[in-house]
């Protein structure tokens, strides 16, 4: 008998998540009913939006349920299907969650060639966090050739892309990102023009040196004092794009506000969140550009990729620690 | 001999100003140059930006020196003139200062014609407040019928106008103010669909009451709390208008940033800056339009004139206690 081991989430943390707060458990493969399939999972997705998802909070979408399969982007093969678009043998990517088989009646799925690129570049820059850092800086920053660029979270799966296709619009780019490692790849591997090592450098010095003439787009995955430095830094009319905030994910008191808010009303500027789902209805045309953009090597996609869904726990604590490299995968399917 | 009585900066405050930031002077009145011209100002206006100006920092206009006339915009009537545009008893409004006489090139300065307006309407509603809250609204805010908009300092110089805007425009507004009788001023005579006195009861519960489908425009004037207990209620694609921050320009540390900025995230909502400097040329269709919404009656104009410019410092004050209705105005006219 063939058991999928899930992950599910046992109790709602407060602050940064621990070993107790999901529990893995296996249990029997479902039945396929009509209009179902039953997809091997090969790798899941890790991504900081994970923690929000965990919060009894009304947001984007409806929170992961005490005794629910931890909520995560997937990819896998269908190895059972009674669905009339899916067929045994199709590689999907979707809401697969932590788990190693996910039965689902295709909503949210969709098909890709597992024979143009590897199965966790789909669910890195090809996946969700391409697509964030695609229409985030497109459609949200509206980078214009020759403008100034700040992507914090620089070497991650959602920053990397950010300042990869702002050097193909023809900006200036400067990353922000822990450690010589990750910088040395920003400089060397993405071509950004300029590096900013929050944990070796002071963050103001350094947004200084790398952008003499200011900001005009900044695009920001992390929150808290970084976003305090790059406002004070900010241009006339310059565009704020709010991705996310990981250094205020875990804070059990409230979140720290940006005390330099009125560089806005100075600068005329803005400052706009945003959340991918709703630029499903494009995903294929930005697919298509960035698929474009990976084929003819200017846009470079790197995996860090971990195995076991046993050790979910220990990976998801590097989306926050930071030792990573590039988009953060679990492989749980065992050979 | 005429003197004329100035009011100049002595010292930069640290947080709230007090008797000894300014200095009373009189000089003598100075010879009228080629392309000048002397202006008997009869009223100046306070606003809360002065504040800002006494700062030492990069912002959207030159801080007022030590020594220097306090910056202010006034009305007055010319007296003298070598200007080839302005004649010999024009009414003029411009950047006159703290002080009873201005010598002027005649930049910044207009006419108006004072039988249709009294003259305190042209530095209120027919002025600068008045501008910043129909670009603010209209072009940064961008309302649309049928949308609630929820504005602080409702009874203000700024709000009052930004809510009355709004509601020609078919919107359902709700006024934040301090105390009975601004509640009752926003209600009964500007018509506000609701009110909040953030003075006696909690900001959270009224916006919550007023605003039970969340707000779609909410125009800021203050910051802190306030500012906060809106974005925790914005609805999809809400608008936020950063036009000012009274109760943080007296900080002496670091001004409170907006805990809740995330809700920008969750909402797809964006929070942005303005300067009514920026719509200078555009001021001309909007004076007209808001001339005509007052004489058909639909825009109220209230100004509390308070006389004498020895009364500078008290007057001021009243900016951030609250004490006054309606747009600030000091008489600096001798009779």
């Amino acid at each position: 008998m063939t058991l999928n081991k899930q992950v599910k989430l046992a109790k709602r943390p407060v602050g940064m998540p621990d070993e107790n707060t999901w529990t893995l458990e296996s249990s029997e493969l479902p039945a396929v009913g009509e209009g179902q399939m039953l997809i091997k999972n090969h790798f899941i997705s890790l991504d900081p939006a994970m923690r929000g998802w965990m919060n009894d909070v009304r947001s984007y979408i409806p929170p992961v349920q005490i005794g629910e399969v931890m909520r995560a982007g997937s990819i896998g093969e269908v190895i059972e299907s009674k669905h009339p678009k899916f067929k045994v043998g199709d590689v999907v990517s979707g809401w697969g969650g932590v788990q190693q088989y996910s039965l689902t009646d295709g909503q949210g799925y969709y098909s890709v060639d597992a024979s143009l690129a590897p199965m966790p570049t789909y669910i890195g820059t090809l996946g969700m966090p391409g697509m964030t850092a695609y229409f985030g800086i497109l459609e949200v920053g509206k980078i214009k050739e020759g403008e100034t660029v700040l992507v914090s979270g620089g070497a991650g799966a959602v920053g990397s892309v950010v300042g990869q296709i702002a050097k193909i619009k023809g900006c200036k780019v400067v990353g922000i990102a822990g450690g010589p490692e990750k910088c040395k790849y920003m400089k060397e591997e993405l071509g950004f023009d300029g590096v900013i090592d929050y944990k070796n450098e002071n963050i103001h010095a350094g947004i200084k040196r790398e952008l003499p003439k200011g900001i005009d787009v900044y695009f920001d995955n992390v929150g808290g004092e970084i976003l305090d430095a790059a406002l004070a830094r900010i241009n006339m009319k310059a565009r704020i794009v709010i991705c996310g905030a990981i250094s205020q994910y875990n804070n059990k008191e409230n979140v720290t506000g940006p005390s330099n808010y009125l560089a806005l009303l100075v600068n005329r500027a803005s400052m706009t969140g945003m959340v991918v789902m709703d630029y499903a209805q494009d995903y294929g045309k930005a697919a298509m550009e960035m698929g474009m953009w990976m084929a003819q090597g200017k846009l470079k996609s790197k995996e860090d990729v971990y195995e076991g869904i046993d050790n979910f726990y220990d990976t998801f604590k590097r989306l926050f620690s930071g030792e990573k490299m590039g988009k953060l995968v679990l492989k749980v399917l065992e050979d």
